[in-house]
C-alpha cells in the first residue's frame, strides 16, 4: 500500500519545533554544565502520559542515560524528557548511573510524576564527572520556567504561540555541542478528523556514523498512536535517514532518537491518513539528517551520494555510505578536485557487489566515468560543480534495481581544529 | 615449534635494500611520469628466475598492473619487477591493460626475458591515462643503467657495493608518491651453511587501510625457498604487519607486496635456520609497516595501539585497528589531548566482544581508565606523554589472552591539505 501521489504534500511546515503538537511543551536554559553562558539543559513535557518509542546507539559502550532510557521506555510510556549538553555522562561507572537516575528523579519531582516516566539523554565529553548539583539546579529552573510558560499560555489567555515557540527554540539550542545551526522543525497534517502535528529537534555535528547517525533527535506528535506503531514508524525512518549520515566514521556512545505521541489531537490516523503521517515522519527524519550532515564538524560543503542499480538494498546502502565516508573523497571535495578515482576506489572496498567495469559516476549532472573508466569530461565544468556548497555524486552500479542515498560533508582543516582541542 | 630465544637476534641489519641479496639488482630513474625531476620508475632484477609470492589488494576495483601481476605470478616464477609512481594505471579499461602489458614487454625486451616472468606495479592517481611512451623510455633507461652497474660491479672488479647500494636506493626513491621518507632496509642471517640475505623496500603514506595496509612493498632474498613456502611466509607476516596499519581507512586499488627468492646463496634454510628466516621476514615487514605509519600523510605523530586480554585474535585485531583508525582519536592525538573517552568509544564500535565495564586504558605507561571508567590521572603527565612523537596506547580488554598491535598516525591539517589537492 503506498500513498497516492497527489495527497503526498498535504502537510505544511510550521514553527514551534517539539512544542508545536498540542499538549507538548519544551524549554531550554543555561545551567552552566560546561560553559557559563551556553544553553545546555532542555526539557520536553507532555500534559498527559505519551506513547514512547526510541532508537539507541549500537556502540557496545553505552552512556549511562542511554542505559536508563532503554529501561524506562520498556513499558512504552513516557511523559517527559530531560537532556543536557556539555557532558556525555558516559564511562563513569556507578556515579554515572546515579547521575542519570538523579536527573530523572529531579524532573519527576518538579513535574510531580514518577521517574519511570522520564527519559534522559546527554551529549558532550566522555569520562568526565557530571557536575550534578549544577545540572539538577538547571532542571529545576527549566521546569519552573516551563510551568510558568504553560500558565501564561493556558490561564492568562495570552497569545501563547510566541512564548511556546521561543521556549522550544531554546530547548533545541540547549542540546547543541559543536553544532553551528539550531535544528528544529514542525509540520501539520490535515486528516479526515482534523489536524495532527509533528515536531522535532536534533543535534549532530561530530562522532557521527552508520549505526544511529545522529547524536540526539527528538520528535513529538499529538496523533493517537500506540508505542509499537510509533516504534516501527521510527525504525524505518531512522534506517533511511539518520543511519545514512556519516561525518567521521565514529559511532557515539550516546546516540538516541526518541519519539513521543500524546494523542492530544484526538485523532487516530487511519488508512490514507496513516500513510500521510508515515510520509511526514520520514520527511522530518530526512530533513533532520540532512541538517546534521550540512552542519558536520568543520564542513564547508554538503554531500549527497545517490546510488542506483544495486543488486540489493544493502549493497546500495554500503556503496553510498562508503563513498560518503571516504576520507580521500571528503578531502577532494574540500579541495574541489574532480578526483573520481577515489570514488570508485571507495566503491571497491565498500563490500557492495558490482562489476567495476560497469560503473558510471556523475558529479552533479556531469558524467565523469562510464563502464568503470574516465570519460573525457570538462575539468572546468567539474570544478564549477565542485565550487558549489551542495554537491551530488551519482553512481550507477548497473547490477540491479536497488537504490540508496547517503549524506555527509567534506573534511576540512576546521574538522581537525575542532577535534584537536575539544576537551581542553 | 618456535624459535629459541637466544638465537633470535642472529640477523644483522645491513645496507643495500632490495639489491642486498646475492644476484639481485635494482635501479630507479627519473622518467618524467608526472613531474620532470622526480625519481618515478624502478626495476628489480634477479640474475636467475626467482620463486615468487605476492599479496594483492582486496579492493573489488583492482588496478591493471595488479590484475596482470596476479596472472604472471600464478606459475610461482618471476625474474624482474617494474614499478612506476605518478600514475596508478587504474580504471582505464583496455588501454590500462595494454599499458601494464607493454611495461612488462618492454622490460622483457631489455632484459631478454619472457614477459610472463615480469611483474608490474603502479602507484599514483587513478583514472588518468598513462603517459606510456615516457614510461617505456624510462624502463629502457633504468634497465640500461642497471646493466651498466652490473657490468661495473661484476667485470671491472670495482668496489661494487656503493654502486649497488645507490642504485637500490634510487629504486626505493622512485616508488614514493606523497611519502616523505625512503623506506628500504636489508638484513643478513648467519645460517649453518653460510649467510642468507633479505632486502626490502616499500611506499605508503595515503589510501592505506586494513586489507593490504601498504600501497607497495617488495622483498628479495637469496635463500633457496619454494614459491609456496615464500607465499605462506609472506601471508602470515603481512597479516600482522602491513594489514595492521591504518592511515585513513581507504583501501587502495593498487596495493601489492611481492617477494622474490632466487636461491643465489645456495642455502636452503631448514629447521632452526628456517625459523630464523621466518622471524627475519616478520621483523622486516614490521619495520616497513611502522615506517609507513610513521610517514602517514600529514602525520606529526606515530601511534602504536597494543591490545591485550582479547577473547579471540580477531577481536584483538578489530579493537586495535578501530582505535588506530578513529578520526576522533587521531585528531585528539594531533591536539595532544588526553581524551580517552574517544578511545573507549572506538573500542565500542569496533565489533570486538568485551565488557565495557572491565576495560583498562593506558597512554604510554599512564593508566587513564580502569574498569571502563576514568581514574584520577595527572593531566600534566598525560600531556607530557602526548607531546612526544611516538605514542603508545595500551588497552586491556580483560576478556581473554589474545593480543594484537596496530599502527597509525595522527590526523593533521596537512592530511587535509595534501589530499585536498592531489590530482591538480
Amino acid at each position: 500500500m503506498s500513498l497516492n501521489k497527489e495527497t503526498k504534500h498535504i502537510w505544511e511546515w510550521i514553527p514551534g519545533g517539539v512544542g508545536a503538537p498540542q499538549g507538548f511543551w519544551a524549554n531550554g536554559v543555561r545551567a552552566g554544565v560546561k560553559y557559563a553562558n551556553k544553553y545546555d539543559l532542555a526539557v520536553i513535557y507532555s500534559d498527559v502520559p505519551a506513547q514512547a518509542a526510541g532508537v539507541f546507539t549500537r556502540n557496545l559502550v553505552k552512556a549511562h542515560p542511554v542505559l536508563l532510557s532503554q529501561k524506562h521506555i520498556r513499558n512504552g510510556l513516557a511523559q517527559a524528557i530531560v537532556i543536557n549538553s556539555g557532558n556525555a555522562n558516559a564511562c563513569l561507572g556507578e556515579t554515572g548511573d546515579q547521575a542519570a537516575l538523579a536527573m530523572t528523579q529531579k524532573a519527576a519531582d518538579c513535574f510531580n510524576l514518577s521517574s519511570e516516566n522520564i527519559l534522559v539523554a546527554s551529549t558532550g565529553v566522555i569520562g568526565v564527572e557530571m557536575p550534578l548539583p549544577t545540572i539538577l539546579q538547571g532542571i529545576e529552573k527549566a521546569i519552573a520556567e516551563l510551568n510558568g510558560q504553560k500558565r501564561e499560555v493556558e490561564q492568562e489567555a495570552k497569545p501563547g504561540s510566541e512564548i511556546k515557540i521561543q521556549a522550544a527554540h531554546n530547548a533545541a539550542r540547549a542540546i547543541m555541542t559543536t553544532d553551528l545551526t539550531i535544528k528544529e522543525n514542525a509540520l501539520e497534517i490535515k486528516c479526515q478528523g482534523g489536524t495532527i502535528r509533528l515536531g522535532a529537534m536534533a543535534k549532530g555535528s561530530g562522532m557521527i556514523h552508520p549505526n544511529m547517525g545522529t547524536m540526539l533527535g527528538f520528535m513529538t506528535t499529538d496523533a493517537q498512536l500506540t508505542a509499537s506503531q510509533l516504534q516501527s514508524l521510527l525504525l524505518s525512518a531512522v534506517e533511511d535517514s539518520f543511519n545514512m549520515v556519516t561525518i567521521d566514521g565514529d559511532t557515539s556512545t550516546n546516540d538516541t532518537v526518541l519519539f513521543l505521541a500524546n494523542g492530544s489531537s484526538g485523532i487516530k490516523p487511519l488508512g490514507e491518513d496513516f500513510l500521510k503521517f508515515q510520509e511526514a515522519v520520514r520527511a522530518m527524519c530526512f530533513w533532520l539528517a540532512q541538517e546534521i550532515a550540512r552542519d558536520g564538524e568543520g564542513a564547508t560543503k554538503f554531500l549527497e551520494v545517490q546510488v542506483t542499480g544495486a543488486k540489493t538494498r544493502e549493497d546500495a546502502r554500503k556503496a553510498a555510505k562508503s563513498v560518503c565516508g571516504a576520507s580521500l573523497v571528503k578531502t577532494a571535495l574540500f579541495g574541489e578536485d574532480a578526483n573520481w578515482g577515489r570514488i570508485i576506489a571507495a566503491l571497491g572496498y565498500s563490500g557492495a557487489d558490482f562489476d567495476p567495469k560497469a560503473v558510471s559516476i556523475w558529479l552533479g549532472d556531469l558524467l565523469v566515468a562510464r563502464d568503470g573508466q574516465g570519460v573525457g569530461f570538462s575539468v572546468r565544468r567539474a570544478t564549477e560543480i565542485l565550487a558549489a556548497k551542495d554537491i551530488i555524486i551519482k553512481i550507477d552500479l548497473q547490477k540491479g534495481a536497488e537504490t540508496a542515498k547517503a549524506w555527509g560533508c567534506d573534511l576540512s582543516y576546521d574538522y581537525v581544529k575542532i577535534n584537536g582541542s575539544y576537551t581542553t
